[in-house]
């Protein structure tokens, strides 16, 4: 018995791989996180591919890792995440809580915009940490992902910034909002973005509607981009990244 | 017709996603660069999965990538990449090639050690630049992957190392002559890594034989893992990377 973490890649249920359908189909009970990341699953192919029906789960579900790796104690239980498993939330509670119950937790990897962003034609060798931009609340406004885009900086290295794609008071966080709220923390801080700053945005990548692009700053604010919505502001480039970038111009 | 690249994660063909496997039943023609990393195809089981037969292409071919483009002027052609297609190494080049030529190139992502290198509990978010350890030559020991250990620690990022997992002169690269040849390095340079730096090393990660050690220099350095090898040197912990090394301690 185990509980099997399942990345469901970039796209929808066509994005599983033979051996997670394998998996799948000996699984009693299969739960869907749908909270940090926008997932395209059609709940009716998934039912013909693997014979199982989704139970889609909130984050409280989630959060409470230990309770959901003690149901596995006696059987197969599958937990579909968006991605790949480990790359963009803190689902390493899983494992830490199986060692724990001694409970086997077995991850299986998928694809992950992490590495999916390559394709916007900068080396992912030479990015630095991944920041977040949060949707705001009222009295949240935190900004500290600009700490992590000024340590990339300072070294030379490319920066990619994750949209949270969640509403926050029945709205999402747009790219405009979110390279304006950047740019009001750099204004106060080290200057280092100006209306010409190289700017590489992407919208649903690895999806049928994927779409990159690259611009100044002035001009990528003015692209209406669907969710999920990542940006990268980069670092040194050299002359094959300049070149690739032209890809997209 | 179009030029597929697809990215066949880090296991076998069992990792073959459904829209891939759709994509390679419509090609004519389908290659395996196997030179980049360690691939693990059974052909036999790829024919049954897809109908097709598998031609293994070399360095140089893939390298002549206009060619390769060129070829899927009038044929649908299929090139089968470890990992995620742009995430190590130079692919970015045949979406050059296409869009000069004016063909179609789709890239099919998948797993890469990139992130499911997470499975070891750091935080990918934290990660810097990824260095890439060569197996060197008789006349061509390259130091320059220390400079990206060296940024990354500047600013408290963790590095990951990939091992080169070529045999040069009839050898692979192992872990610890990896790591003696980064400490010769750091002795003469900037003195970073003592015997208890703390080092996590990963094996065939993604794959049934994955394993995973954490402990000080000194300890790793017995280690004797199979390829492919990756290591991460930790920048900055916090507490929640702190226990989650615990796993494999």
């Amino acid at each position: 018995m185990a509980l099997h973490i399942i990345g469901i890649g970039l796209g929808d249920e066509n994005g599983l791989t033979l051996s997670q359908i394998d998996t799948l189909k000996k699984c009693s009970k299969v739960f869907l996180e749908d909270y940090t990341n926008v997932v395209h699953i059609n709940e009716k192919n998934f039912e013909k591919i693997t014979g199982k029906k989704i139970k889609k789960v909130g984050r409280d579900f989630v959060e409470d890792s230990e309770k959901l790796v003690s149901s596995a104690k006696n059987e197969e239980i599958a937990l579909l995440v968006s991605g790949d498993p480990l790359s963009a939330t803190t689902h390493i509670e899983f494992l830490l809580d199986g060692k724990k119950q001694n409970i086997e937790v077995k991850v299986y990897s998928n694809a992950s915009a992490l590495t999916a962003v390559g394709l916007a034609g900068l080396s992912l060798y030479k990015f630095g940490a991944t920041a977040s931009v949060p949707n705001p609340e009222e009295n949240f406004k935190p900004e500290s992902f600009y700490e992590i885009f000024e340590k990339n900086q300072r070294v030379g290295l490319h920066t990619l910034f994750l949209i949270d794609p969640n509403e926050k008071n029945g709205k999402k966080l747009s790219l405009k909002e979110a390279l304006e709220w950047l740019k009001k923390i750099d204004s106060k801080k080290k200057k280092l973005i100006t209306s010409k700053t190289k700017i590489i945005a992407c919208s649903n990548l690895g999806r049928e509607k994927q779409k990159i692009q690259v611009g100044s700053f002035e001009e990528i604010k003015k692209q209406e981009l669907e969710h999920p919505i990542c940006f990268i502001i980069p670092g040194e480039l050299n002359f094959k990244e300049e070149e690739a970038l032209k890809i997209y111009s």
